[in-house]
């Protein structure tokens, strides 16, 4: 079965020569699979088109990225989908040559099952003890230069918490190690802004925008390390994990999970993260 | 010809699933090699040893590294030396796998001529538009997540400049866009403090030891933009450029190139970096 394409190409090299290799120069996604669908699709692809933009990449076409993509998950009953961009090959110091085809480089992984308590009755996560820094002209941007959740990660791990809250220099609440983070405060929906570090989820966006159909605003805003511990409720959520309400961060104790359950039962019905079972 | 080595094997390909191109996850350096000998030998595998201890890398052998690079470098009259090393293969997200082996790959360059009147007359430079951003637990490794720098290449590559000053978000002086900076105030060389951003470069530390041996010690320091401008004396410098004398910063012009053009002569007598033509 072929489970890697690059350049559409059945296989599993690449140059060494590329610049996704030699700088982190490029941008991916990780999408979930189910019943040969991708989900949330047309945000991952518009990501990716956004990301590439933005560092001035030439992303190759859609209609091409997407065909590829379905050639490889279309027989798959459950898996994860990562597509990784980078902007082509070549030169040995930062400057990129001109006018370079980007790579496309399109896996797939099983998808990881995580204990049904984690989305029945939530997580116990932690405040991480690494920092993630202020890069503004990267930020929002699902970029290849991830060092700093490679060590957040490896800090996570190692304790017994699933995932873990990433702060900013400042004190104030980023996201997670691995996902985006909102809080919910007398009924309404904030999650921090993200214009100075972060990366701007495929399924944050689809919660803000699933908050505007029922005719509320999210609050996108700076929330600090204090106000998180003050929130009626917290979730985490990406594309892979769905949605992962929060039972405590720490020694705080949150009253409720039910804001994150419900929006997780509306994303599951509207294909954009993987059911639970 | 080989010109490239990949875990000791001639060949370009790497695997799509080393972490180096997935999250940047690895080190690298980039060595002047003159005469089939590298310059600068002893300081480059100790900083790549000390970016993958800095990073729970486990790096490879330094002999087994040093008898790769001869390999490949020693009948090379004049070229430039890259070896990357990366945390090794597998995993589909952030979080490593246990115990992997780095990858560890070797590649041979033209050693760019740059026009003799660089070092000669020294450059005209200019402060670029796009500031580094503060990242004190990567600050002073040579790490693959370069995109900062790939963008402030393509800045500077877009003036008339060859080199520009890179700031970080508080008007401080960090660095070149692919060079380390010094400036010379009453006969003292300053560099900047790069605990919160930037490459702590094998030249930089060449100066300083340099400055040492002569009984004098760097100013190791923050370095305000308005105090670049009020240097008698500025250069940039790195493995491969050497040292470039600084003529201009935008309208300021300086007073001499002489300290520059003297430390240039030391390090190209301690072999360390390439003589210039």
């Amino acid at each position: 079965m072929v489970d890697t394409l690059v350049n559409g190409t059945p296989g599993d090299a690449i140059s060494i020569h590329d610049r996704g290799l030699q700088f982190g120069d490029g941008v991916f996604e990780t999408i979930a699979v189910q019943s040969g669908k991708l989900l949330c699709r047309d945000a991952h692809f518009t990501r990716l088109e956004t990301g590439c933009r933005q560092l001035s990449i030439t992303c190759p076409d859609r209609s091409l990225l997407e065909r590829e993509a379905d050639r490889l998950c279309a027989s798959l009953t459950s898996a994860v989908l990562k597509i990784i961009i980078t902007r082509g090959m070549g030169g040995r110091g930062y400057q990129p040559p001109e006018n370079i085809p980007a790579n496309r480089i399109l896996s797939v992984h099983r998808q990881p099952v995580y204990p049904s308590g984690y989305y029945r009755d939530g997580i116990d996560s932690y405040v991480c003890g690494r920092r993630i820094s202020h890069q503004p002209e990267l930020a929002g941007i699902k970029h290849l230069n991830r060092l700093e959740q490679v060590l957040l990660r490896r800090e996570v791990t190692a304790t017994p918490y699933p995932e873990g809250l990433v702060l900013d220099p400042q004190d104030n609440v980023v996201e997670g190690s691995m996902s985006n983070i909102f809080m919910v405060k007398n009924a309404g929906l904030i999650t921090p802004d993200l214009s100075r570090c972060g990366v701007a989820g495929v399924i944050r966006r689809a919660i803000i925008e699933l908050d505007k159909a029922a005719g509320r605003d999210t609050a996108i805003r700076t929330i600090a390390r204090e106000e998180i511990f003050e929130a009626d409720e917290v979730f985490y959520c990406n594309s892979v994990i769905g949605i992962w309400p929060v039972r405590r961060i720490g020694n705080k104790a949150f009253n409720s999970i039910d804001a994150g359950i419900e929006i997780m039962g509306k994303l599951i019905s509207d294909n954009c993260i993987v059911p639970v079972s």
